[in-house]
């Protein structure tokens, strides 16, 4: 069962990547555009294949190792 | 209109940073894990109001800046 987890940086903390996109996509030309945000993707593929539990497992794993939930984020969808 | 542009590596190329955190999760002892792969995500405030538009602008950014297209695959969603 494939899993996803989307990591972002907390509302209110610097996001220094994303300013730094920000920056070279208005360099490059591209106009309107407002915040940039970046963040991690990971993709996990699990044996389980139960949909409630491999959200749960995948969301003990973001906890534990994938977020650093102090500044960052999480979500999990289950594919 | 916010943008959501998520870059993955493609199937085939090499993808240290995953397997790097298959590693760990195994580590910490969680169990059932097959492929893991990483990979980014930019989240976008755009001006444009028209989801067709703000969709063939974010994938003009994604092939100009935000993904290497020789390695990465991306994927764009409007939200």
């Amino acid at each position: 069962m494939k899993v996803l987890v989307t990591v972002m940086p907390k509302a209110g903390v610097l996001d220094p990547q994303g300013k730094a996109i920000g920056h070279a996509l208005a360099g490059l030309g591209f106009g309107g555009l407002g915040e940039v945000r970046a963040g991690k993707v990971i993709e996990l593929e699990l044996a389980e294949t139960d949909p409630a539990r491999a959200r749960q497992a995948a969301e003990e794993m973001a906890r534990r190792l994938l977020a650093n939930t102090v500044i960052e984020s999480f979500r999990v969808e289950v594919l």
